[in-house]
Formats: C-alpha cells, structure tokens, sequence
C-alpha cells in the first residue's frame, strides 16, 4: 500500500530540465569537507556535539558567524544579537509565531518569496502588498499606506523583503530605499523581516550593505529582523539558518516552549558547522561556489541571447535567479505547457504575488541546479519554445 | 557587553548533583558510532544526504524505522503513517499547530511532562486537566467532561497523554486503561496525542503496547497520533524524531509552509540515522544503554533505602525518572532550598501540573545523567536533607 517513500524533495524527471526548482547543483555540495568537519567534531567536542544545546544556539557557531560577518562589515552589536534557527524558512515561521496574533497584517513586496507567502499564510495573518514600483518596494508610498491603515485603527504586525539578490527578481533595492526603508522603520516601529539568504552568492561586487546593519551601523533604532540562511551557501539538507534581532526578540524566541525544551532546534548540526566555518572550509566552499554560480549565470544569459528580441535578459548581480518578462501577449500558462512540451520548465511568476495578483507574463528561472552545458540546452528549449508562442 | 555564549543547555554547577534534569549521561552519548554513521551515510548516500529531503522524511529513516518497530510489534500500516519531526517537542508543536486552533482545550494527564505544557500554552490553547485517579487517566471519568464539555457546546481538540515510562512518574497506564481509552477515541473522535519517548528504554519485560499499536491492531478506527523520539535512545542534540498518524494527518503536517519549503525539517540527520539504524548500531548501543540506565535505576533505588522510613521509593519499568511523594508536611519548595546546601537538587512536581494545581509535596529525580558513583552520593545527600526536613 502506498508505495516507496522518497528520500529528496526533488528527483528529477527523465530529460525534463525544470528551471523552477530552487536547487543547488548537487556537484556543488560540499560531501567531503562536511565529513571532515563532522568527525573533526566529534573529535574536538566529543558528547558536546549531541547534547541538549543552548536554546539560541550553540556559542562556538555564533562565534564564528559574528567574526564571519564583521569580517564583511555585516555583523551587529554582538553576539546576543543571534539565534541560530533550522534554515531561513523554519526562521520565518518562528518570526511570524513570535511577532505576529492571528489576523495581523504583514506586509510584502511583490514579486516576493513565494513560500514566504506560505509561512505567513499558516500563520495565519492577512497579507497585503506594500506599494512597488518598478525600483521595488516604495518607502514613501508604504508610508502613506501606513497612515491609511492607522486611521483605521490597524497597524502592520511586519514587512517582509527580499532586498538583495532577490528572490524571484534576482535584483536589490537601490542605497537610498534601503536607507529610507530603515529611517521608516525607526519613525514608525514597523518591524521590517529582512530575508538575506543570497548576500554571500554575490558575483561581481561585495553585495549592498543589510538593512540590519546599516540601521546598527547609523544608530537608527529601527526594528529590523535579519534572516540568513546556510542552505544555498552549504547545504539545505541541513536545515540550517539564523536570525539577527534585537536582544529581546532573541530571548522571545528562547522561550518559545519547544526551542527551550529542545536546546536549540538544531544543535549537532550546527557544531558541524562551527567547525566547518571555523577550519576556513566555509570561505573556501564559498568561493568556490561562487565562481561555479557566476558560471551558470553567465552561461544562461548568453545562451538566452537568441531570445533577446523578445525579452529582455536581465543580468543579476548575486543569487540564483533571472526574472523575465515574456512578450506582449504571453503569458507564464501557455509558455509552461508549450516548454514542457520541449523539455524545460520554469516557475510562472503569478506564485511570487499575493493572491496572484500579478506576474501572469513573468518567469523565474533558476540557474542553480544544472550544469552549464545543460543550462545551454535548457535555454535553447526555452527560446524554441517562446518563438512558437510568439508566433501564436 | 553580554558575555559569553554558551554550547550547550546544561553546563553543571561545581559540586551539585541535580537530578532535576532529564538528560543522558555525556558518557552514554555514542560519539564514535555516530561518526561512523556520518561517514557511510555521506559515502553511501552522497549528495543526497545534504540535499533538500522529501517533506515527511527521508525513505531510508522510515523505511528502517517501520521496520524496527515491525521487529517491536509496534509499527502502523506502513510507512505512509509516518512523518519525521526535529525531536519529540518540535512534534508536539507541529501536532499542536496543525490539529487545534487557539482557544481550543487540550486535555492532559497529571503530572505530566511540563516541556508539553508550556509547548500547548504557546499554541495558544486551553489546558484542562483530564480526570485521574492513583493509576493515571481514568477512561470513564473522562468520558464524563467530555459529556459535560460537550453540553456546553465545547469539544477538546486532542488529549495528551505520556502512558509509557511517564515523565514524570515513571509509570505506565494500565492495558484494560489503555484498551478503554483507545474505545473512547474511536467512539467520541476525540485525538488522542501518545508520547512515546521513553518506550525503548525498558529494564524488565518490554513495553506495554502503544495505544497507536493497540488501535491499528484491533482496527478500533480510533484518532490516535504517536510521537517517538531519538533524543533518549541515541541523542538530545540531533533532534530527531517522529510522528505515527493517519495519512491525513501527516499530509497536513508535509503541507505547513516551513515544511514543504525546507525539504522536511532535519534531512540530513535523518539520512545518517538511517544509516546508524540500518547497520545495526542503533541496537547495540540501545541494548548498552538499557544496561546502563537500569544499573543507574537499580544504584539509585538502593541508595535511598535509608529513607524508606519516610518516602515510598518506587522502581520503575523503563525510562529515566522517579516519582517521589514527601512525608507529611514537607514541600517540594521547602525541601528543594534544604537539599541545595546539601549540594543536591531535583524538579518539584507542581510544574507538571497544569496552573501548578499540584504536586507541592511530590518531587521526580531523573537516574539518567550521573554515574551510578554520583547518584549514590546524591541519594546520601538527598537522605540528610530529607531527616532534616522531617525533623523539622
């Protein structure tokens, strides 16, 4: 009854080369280095490694993260300001559990994180999109839609964004909205939920400073939260991310009943990771990844040039995704069973809205999971694909 | 500013024995063999041990597992019936979110695990204690609220119970009580949430039935959700565990947004349990720890002989806890600052009763952190401060 239980989340179909699926490529994970950080492990802190941890998570990887990001000026007071959670998406289910009651409004950007949308929805809270413009999210309409909300006697429990190397846009939000954005948050304590999970896949320059820090750096006092994740940098099996908050929301969420009970939620793995942070075998994995992802990105974009009369090809500059605008009179349903139908496949942009409520003409495509050389063959399927819908 | 970090939840005090915790002994926990395990998962399983699982878990983790507790005469239908959870707590809190909405009642045991308490408290639900009497939940009587409740247009969302080893008290539900409550879930609907965390840890005969394995066996069709645990058999800092339940219930819990998002909640701890399960090291060192606690029970049960005068020292069957109830007139509270002088300390029971509404003179001591050496000298200093206290 019932039949074989996968083991992975995704297995691949025979010669379907699904662009939609945020993946790593599974040659790009780190098998080796994370045995020998694991062993090296057990070894330097024996039962230490898979006792009950400290419910923020285990001081040798919150060492190590905050040298980490001071290194790259993007730490913040210290290391009380850290909760180490099971990846960036268990994160946002406990920021959600923690700052938000049942019927609050959160606010998003659109196109935003379409299991973000998910998290919040079982929270449950309304969503509602924060005004954008083509630059993304607008602080000073977001403002006046505060104001409206107020004379209304309601009040955003939170705002989510993406605001580096986003997904689905794989774009990030210009110095000046960031800044506005945080000034905002400190005017009118609308705590902001900062999802930084693509800051380290930068490719060309250093990515934009965080709204976090740059509030800790300028002193604002504004209420942003930072999630970070260690699943596109290492591994997602490992359900492995953390939190940057104010003090107090740290020791919220160290109270939260089953994170106290527990230890932390996620101990043995993230002495692994101390010590795989620790021995420089994150920096190197890192750098090398990085290069591989540059690679892939630089390989789709140029394979898509072919389709550039028709779409513009955007060109990110960090994380894993291309988000394109298909012509007038495609739409993201007709190209999906058209592409298929050429093996390639993609994530239609409706999902990335709230209520769906836009993106019907749009595309995410991920250039993560594949090789280059597959990547070649995806965006030629694509582009055959898009010249027979635009030729009707 | 802040201090250090610490690594894990529990660090010790110089010189205090505390039995109040209920954790393994750091020399019981199998560093070596989880290594080993690590290994060979990443070595046979490669990527695919770091990469984003199947939502309900990994196949090899409960593939293994359907079949050890086949071996046991404790699985379920099959391997559809299972979904894995980051520990026995992050269980309670899925099952809590996902069967109940705020406001509604869960009924509980008394005492009973107080980590299930606060983890209900948070969801938020109404705690209301399920009639008892000297041998745990009485069926009847509890069928009776569920008549009054009813009459009152309100109905208990579940009813949680820990029949096996119970924390605190060490003892089990009889089968005619098992038997009864089983009918009265098939009859009322009423789910019925079965900690079984402390099952493998049996001294004499094996465990009682599981209510989840009596319902499947005898086809009552009652709404029972069973919830293991690796925490005590293998390690607390993997968080690692389970949920036995109808397929219905563990499509809800792979549909949570973090969930399906995450690729399941511990993936690649799930992969290298597998691996620990299926070469058999599971056994062994179950079977080496089985040893050990009972030694642990047996040296501890001994020692406090000398205060039998005062205090009847029960022996439990399995698990890690005794139950102690204090002579006339000395509390928990009174008892706890004396026995701290004498270097020794334990949980008072009042915190494993819903509002603290008992236990005031009952107190539970866990055998499973120290040595048998240390829990003698424990026993001796709990002895002083309890002739003490009776003296007055």
């Amino acid at each position: 009854v019932g039949g074989q239980i996968a083991t992975l989340q995704f297995e691949g179909q025979n010669g379907l080369l699904d662009l939609g699926w945020g993946h790593p490529d599974p040659s790009l994970l780190p098998v080796r280095a994370w045995n020998t950080a694991t062993t090296n492990t057990l070894t330097t802190f024996g039962w230490k490694a898979l006792a009950y941890g400290n419910a923020a998570g285990p001081g040798p990887l919150i060492e190590w993260l905050q040298t980490h990001l001071e290194a790259e000026r993007e730490s913040g007071a210290d290391g009380h300001d850290f909760f180490i959670s099971a990846g960036a998406s268990h994160a946002l289910s406990l920021l959600t559990s923690t700052m938000t009651v049942p019927g609050d409004i959160v606010l998003v950007d659109s196109p935003t994180y379409h299991f973000a949308l998910r998290i919040f929805a079982d929270a449950p809270v309304e969503l509602m999109a924060a005004p954008t413009d083509s630059s993304g999210i607008h602080p000073g309409r977001t403002e006046e839609l505060l104001l409206r909300l107020k004379r209304d006697g309601r009040r955003p429990a939170m705002l989510y964004i993406v605001p580096t190397f986003a997904n689905p846009t794989g774009r990030s939000l210009s110095d000046e909205r960031r800044r506005a954005l945080v000034d905002l948050s400190a005017r009118t304590h609308l705590t902001i939920v900062e999802d930084d999970t693509y800051r380290e896949l930068a490719y060309e320059s250093p990515a934009p400073e965080s709204l976090w820090h740059l509030d800790r750096r300028l002193g604002c006092g504004a209420a942003v939260l930072r999630v970070g994740s260690f699943s596109k940098t290492v591994a997602p099996g490992l359900r492995l991310g953390w939190i940057n908050a104010q003090r107090d929301v740290v020791r919220r969420l160290t109270q939260i009943g089953y994170v106290d009970s527990g230890g932390g939620v996620n101990h043995s793995t993230a002495m692994t990771m101390a010590t795989f942070g620790r021995s420089g075998a994150y920096t190197e994995h890192l750098s090398h990844i990085r290069k591989e992802y540059r690679l892939r990105r630089d390989t789709l974009v140029a394979a898509l040039g072919e389709v550039e009369d028709f779409v513009t090809i955007p060109k990110p500059l960090g994380g894993w995704f291309l988000w394109l605008s298909l012509p007038e009179g495609v739409t993201a349903r007709t190209l999906e069973a058209r592409s298929r139908r050429h093996g390639v496949a993609f994530a239609q942009g409706s999902q990335f809205f709230v209520a769906n409520a836009g993106g019907h003409s749009q595309i995410r495509l991920s250039f993560s999971l594949f090789s280059p050389e597959q990547l070649v063959d995806a965006a030629s399927r694509l582009s055959a694909a898009l010249v027979e819908a635009v030729a009707g």
